[in-house]
């Protein structure tokens, strides 16, 4: 039986988001069996990155508008600075070829990384499973969280 | 022997504290033994509502004045824009039924999750026991954490 | 064989700090194994406090002089206030003679605990070993940390 990891995604910041795709796509190419369950604020990750978010109610557009999501859009927890902090950021990781947060998306999904959307987050934000991107596994609640992560060696909170 | 579930509530975040009374609930819910260690900001969620918060000395009193806590005057770790992010956050929660922080609170007050206050923190602080909700359990230091960690499931840093 | 703990530490807030630390020298004076994984904005608290940090290029030149690091320049992650939070803190601590950040971080060294800088932030910020303390056990990436922490009792990120 392979080893579990499960990562919750609650923050959406750029620098927070690098730092979990990576240790999740480490885990897999280790043999490990790794699971991120995306709440909160972290469900921007798996955001569509093109057209509009639809959401019912006039207070979830207005939520969802400035909270657009998508995983170009993410932003540096400090040193934002207008986008230049992470426009700088973006040109150091490119100068040591490491993968942007998008690719680092599709690499986590294709190297078997489980994609879990917290539907009570969803819920709360008026979202839809059309506001997601493909690659997004499952929609579930905090009780299959909890049973994957009482069996994970690994459980981290980001 | 019931799993152990840990959960040190280090911040103060509105959004933060959903997440992780939502988790504390759903353990309980499923028969673990949950256990939340309130730390530094964290102190805020145990913190009466009503009346001012004792403290000694002039730096202590300026600290527990700026940083007033109580279940109710939680802030959203982004978009808080002055309240109004919050007072959103609260509609959508109320539409969708889903409690307030403070009813989270007792909520998992009655299904058994156990309330830790830090003891350091406190000293740091200056507060006293009577700054407290009667809801804690106990007020302990780190040795009682790892204590209950090294035997959890499920130990998060929220 | 004694029971492993580990810590990702990516943030750099002074508070954040403080609690891993206390965590970790507690952890280590109990005989657990203890590392510390330092990776992103947490590389800071184990950068020199003294004498510029060199680096190569002009954007990693200005990254690393508007993110200085060094355990004596951590900022609180609220209530900064130019420096009057932390100042506040600083005196609340020396109070109850709780030690400084420098001080936690050589406490932490002395009782045992293992500090590893992660590599891969390492090469994006454009770092050598020679911006870092001596106390530095070891420079490696993520898949040292996931065979750590594998094995660990109580894996937090912080």
């Amino acid at each position: 039986m392979s080893e579990k990891v499960t990562l919750i995604m609650f923050s959406d910041d750029m620098d927070k988001a690098l730092a979990a795709l990576n240790l999740a796509i480490g885990a897999s190419s280790m043999g490990m069996e790794v699971s991120i369950f995306f709440t909160f604020w972290g469900l921007n990750l798996i955001k569509k990155n093109d057209g509009p978010t639809k959401s019912r109610g006039i207070m979830r557009k207005m939520l969802n508008f400035m909270n657009r999501g998508g995983s170009k859009r993410l932003k540096l927890s400090r040193f934002h600075m207008f986008g230049l902090g992470k426009w700088m950021i973006g040109k150091l990781m490119q100068d040591i070829k490491f993968p942007s947060p998008q690719e680092l998306m599709m690499m986590a999904h294709q190297s078997g990384v489980k994609f879990i959307a917290c539907t009570t987050s969803m819920g709360m934000m008026g979202l839809s499973k059309e506001a997601f991107i493909p690659e997004v596994d499952s929609y579930a609640g905090v009780a299959t969280y909890l049973a994957n992560a009482k069996e994970g060696r690994i459980n981290l909170f980001i």
